[in-house]
């Protein structure tokens, strides 16, 4: 049965590195046989450009069609004046609500072949593994009551609801515990209990979920204290389980820690394995249409949908192999370049990786 | 015309640390003759062992009557299965609240005798002098609703309210121009605008107040890649500005990135230049006790007291003076020890300010 795939370059660096994924892709295809057919269609920035709106009906629909989604980035300048609710981060937020991708997996690793991008010490990052499972459809991300109104003294108050009920909490503490129970056993579990309310709920339900894992060990910090953490010992870390938002800013943090976020791809699954696949980093507009965007973060979340949503490792192990083998070549975009090393474009990054293949 | 300073000691490490820093202001007032009283109280744990809450209204109305007050550190996990209501958090939120200390300042600097005590790669982090002004008494710590209620499908749902209004946005952002003038004239603002309403606001009210300090350089940051940039490139920020929850994770965050929160003092001011004064560092319950601790932040938090509070600032010159003399001189506490340095005790690190002095 052939399966689809629905590729969303959106905005700024997004066409190009989705480009070079989509090669990468067809590559595979023909290695391996697969049963895969790919679709485009548009979100975001280039979405209003062409629609008026964010995420057109069309690009919806085929998501909903699709068996996984391949997406660049979105964002930019040029649409920041727009009112909030049809600007580009609609697009993707739209995506992960209508299609129920509660399930972000942020991994943090460090290429032993790019460990000193890291402004990090090399002692304190190497080996670096650590993976962030952020809820991703709820919490104050999509929380109502939310907006500006105007008080009586006529004084105008923005305001935001973060809320997450008992089901959403245990939905995505199954993801993690799993995740720590595939990989090293360990999950801490990131809230700010000593002040919210709604994290004192996510803390109990969590710890009423460690029974069901006795091989997971549980454990729980204060969001703070996870930033400082991260930044004074990540290695301690396995697995990291939190809301939207905390998830949003700590995977950010954590990314950085490799210093080669240009590096890191991501999942967004949802009940059953459907997912859509996107690089860690954003749209960067500012080396839009250049060639020189890395485009690696976005073959490698290629190959994170090959494994999760297609079941298809062989292909998925290739291409990591690949990419191995091309930073072991000496080869490198911009945003990684060392000494020593050639520097080479956008594209040629992705013939590279083809032709490891 | 004597100034009142309460001394709040705390939980933990809290009295150790305190005490110490008390000696040290025994003896700025001998050697430079202040008017100055000394009082102390009970907050946080320590309240609550002894009258069941964690803010006393003796605490609250001798914190009111005093100039100043000087705080250890609150919490333990001797008090975290309480009922949020009456934890220890609870006390210092109360004074927080209480006494309006909504603008809170947190430097992060690095101490030249120190830098091989960050996990970050000198260069990047060597000279780094960035204040952090977070918004104290509003924002999401202090929002309603909140709760933990059931829902009509008998699950239960937790939330909590992110609201600012103008008012509370423009008197921290007042405090924040002000700084960003008086040090090196740039000031990013930390929000997530294109997600949350409420910080649309805040960017909202931050760029219409940026008119009236056309010397200070205003400039717009989201959230999630402020915690990227504070691992990226530290020394890009001089001010940073943002509410109570992302400055509470930014500000641990840009605190680690020293290696040394040990020596990091912390202002939390109201309208009128009455201040809260803290370590920035948690009350270590693992090694309260011990006569580990390092004092300096605490004392350093006093010679911000000095300055800020009661225009002291010879005598806060001579606090930070002596300090910087031990630090000279070899001495080091166990977290920030190293090699070559001699180890000293809470009260041996105390005593050694006192006779730099
Ligand atoms: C673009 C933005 C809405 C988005 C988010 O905040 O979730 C991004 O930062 C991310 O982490 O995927
Ligand atoms: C103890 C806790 C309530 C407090 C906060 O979250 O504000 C602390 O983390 C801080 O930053 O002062």
């Amino acid at each position: 049965m052939t399966k689809h795939i629905l590729i969303l370059p959106g905005d700024g660096i997004g066409p190009e590195i989705t480009a070079e994924a989509l090669k990468v892709l067809e590559c595979v295809k023909a290695r391996f046989g697969l049963a895969v057919e790919f679709d485009q269609a548009l979100v975001g920035g280039s979405a209003i450009d062409a629609h008026g709106v964010p995420l057109p009906d069309e690009t919806l629909d085929k998501a909903r069609g699709a068996d996984a989604i391949l997406l660049g980035a979105v964002g930019g300048p040029k649409w920041d004046s727009l009112d909030m609710a049809i600007r580009p981060e609609k697009g993707l937020l739209g995506l992960r609500s209508g299609l129920q991708l509660f399930g972000n997996l942020r991994p943090a690793i460090l290429y032993p072949q790019l460990a000193a991008a890291s402004t990090l010490k090399p002692e304190v990052v190497s080996g670096l593994d650590i993976l962030i499972v952020r809820e991703l459809t709820g919490g104050i991300y999509f929380g109502q009551p939310r907006g500006v109104r105007t008080l009586e003294n006529g004084e105008r108050q923005g305001y935001n609801t973060y809320v997450y009920s008992e089901s959403e909490i245990r939905r995505i503490g199954k993801v993690a515990f799993e995740a720590a129970r595939k990989r090293g056993g360990k999950l801490c579990s990131v809230d700010k209990a000593n002040v919210l309310e709604v994290t004192v709920l996510w803390r109990e339900i969590m710890q009423e979920m460690a029974k069901d894992y006795p091989d997971v060990e549980l454990s729980h910090m204060y969001v703070d204290n996870a930033a400082m953490q991260l930044v004074r010992a990540p290695k301690q870390f396995d697995v990291m389980v939190t809301g939207n938002m905390f998830g949003d800013i700590l995977s950010d943090a954590a990314a950085m820690l490799t210093g080669s976020i240009g590096m890191l791809p991501s999942a967004s699954l949802d009940e059953n394995g459907k997912g859509m696949y996107e690089p860690c980093h954003g749209s960067a507009p500012d080396i839009a249409g250049q060639g020189i965007a890395n485009p690696l973060a976005t073959i490698l979340s290629a190959a994170m949908m090959l494994r999760y949503s297609l079941a298809e490792n062989e292909a998925a192990d290739a291409i990591e192999a690949a990419v191995s083998r091309v930073l072991d070549q000496g080869l490198r975009t911009a945003d990684i370049q060392s000494e020593g090393c050639q520097r080479v474009s956008t594209r040629e990054m992705g013939d590279a990786v083809v032709a490891a293949l």
